[in-house]
């Protein structure tokens, strides 16, 4: 784990090359990959999308503001015709990047990264829903200022209220698996890494893997904004009784397709996982 | 064509993206594509070769020598297992990028960035083939110091006869396909190119809609290599056979890669034809 086949890529190098192997990875029952499309939203659009995100990423990896990182990154991944293809996957790297930049890779590292984060930090956060459509749950009764559909509009309140991209994504914890990451020290993420780093066969094998565990271990916020949390817990029982099978795993790939299933936030954790098993070395 | 949907990629962005386009589309019978790996070579070799290849494109894009960008491209493209990945793709790349950075992305205007090379170019092309295998033809029996898979150690041979990276691709003219660009303004690639963006559909279809046309035009010049001039004529009947029916081209990719018949020269002219129509603007 402490060899570097890959002397020459850099934390942004891994980030772009981790969305293109979570998205190359299959099956990932429900979500697009090597062998699926969705109607409107193709292999080709996330290959551009990563692409597209490499300024931001790049900008994660210098000392800029993590939130203007985030929302250049989401800018250039938006120049597709698919729509959202990465959001969340860079809300999950952005802060990863940055703490591999500066040589804390870890859960203490990524908790400290995610603690420096400021007011303008959330601003840009907020910003950057208006270069793409995302699906979102209903905002908060107590906060429908901070609905993030309003995106700038809610910047105001933000500052009004004093409140970091931190407070932003604790607000979102309970019901947003990418928020609970960033709250958590990156928990699922980290564990999910060491599964591929002791897992065995081409790397995006083990991250079609990966992602089944981590679908079985804890119902997909994005299914459960689309379809309701019932669904989504129904979609993780599924998820598990496929797991070691790997037909079985692609006959529940098609029939996700087919019912409009989508399991995005676990695979924004696929993404996120790929980023630290590069990051450690995993040979490809 | 002249619309410009993507105003934030660059051409270092465009051809990084031509090289995943160029191998998510499929079929692209007897190459590694969406649907297919060899045995040691895998799709994922291929990302990560596009990623590494960037440091190298980003330097076509500047104003620095461009054997050093392909050089340099090579280098990046190197970093994982899977061998020789892009680097015929690259050769047809560095000159056309070189010409898209400098408004001059046309027949001429490559021929010119290619009149431009230097000696100096030429050692860096040499020195490219010490960071990975690539396959090649026997040297000219009137040029043994010259063979390629002497590395740096042709470089005293060409300083001593003052050829430029030009004059190298001139003597390749007649027996490699991407020579044979280098030394026609890129001609067919050009051409191809238009097929394309006068085509309809997803890009990564067109895009193998034009390896077929390619493949049938013209026999692979690293099929002759390796499998001799009339197979390498009987791979191209094939092709030709099967445009326009893609359940014969999916049958024909299968029993190529089974065979073991690898195409890639028409592969990599296939990825500098996705980079003119990204630079033409191609909805993607």
């Amino acid at each position: 784990m402490s060899d570097h086949p890959r002397p020459e890529l850099s934390p942004a190098d891994h980030a772009e090359l981790a969305l293109l192997l979570e998205v190359a990875a299959t099956p990932k029952p429900g979500n697009v990959d090597r062998r699926r499309d969705h109607d409107d939203l193709r292999f080709e659009h996330f290959l551009t999308g990563a692409v597209g995100s490499r300024p931001g990423l790049e900008r994660a990896a210098g000392n800029g503001p993590l939130g203007d990182a985030f929302e250049r990154g989401v800018r250039g991944m938006s120049q597709q015709s698919g729509g959202n293809t990465q959001f969340g996957c860079l809300l999950l790297l952005v802060p990863l990047v940055r703490a591999a930049a500066t040589d804390r890779l870890s859960p203490d590292g990524v908790a400290a990264v995610v603690s420096e984060t400021t007011v303008d930090d959330a601003a840009a956060f907020y910003r950057a829903f208006e270069h793409v459509d995302v699906a979102v749950g209903d905002p908060p009764a107590d906060a429908p200022a901070l609905d993030v559909r309003r995106g700038a509009d809610a910047v105001p309140t933000l500052r009004e209220r004093g409140l970091t991209l931190e407070d932003v994504m604790a607000r979102g914890a309970d019901h947003d698996g990418n928020a609970a990451e960033w709250t958590s020290g990156f928990e699922r993420t980290f564990a999910a890494a060491d599964g591929v780093l002791d897992d065995e066969g081409p790397v995006t094998d083990r991250l079609a893997r990966a992602f089944l565990e981590l679908l079985a271990e804890r119902p997909d916020t994005l299914v459960a904004v689309e379809h309701g949390e019932e669904r989504a817990r129904e979609v993780s029982r599924r998820a598990a009784e496929v797991r070691g099978n790997p037909d079985a795993a692609e006959t529940l790939a098609e029939e996700f397709v087919d019912d409009g299933i989508n399991p995005g936030t676990t695979a924004d954790l696929t993404a996120a996982t790929a980023f630290i098993v590069l990051e450690r070395g995993v040979s490809l």
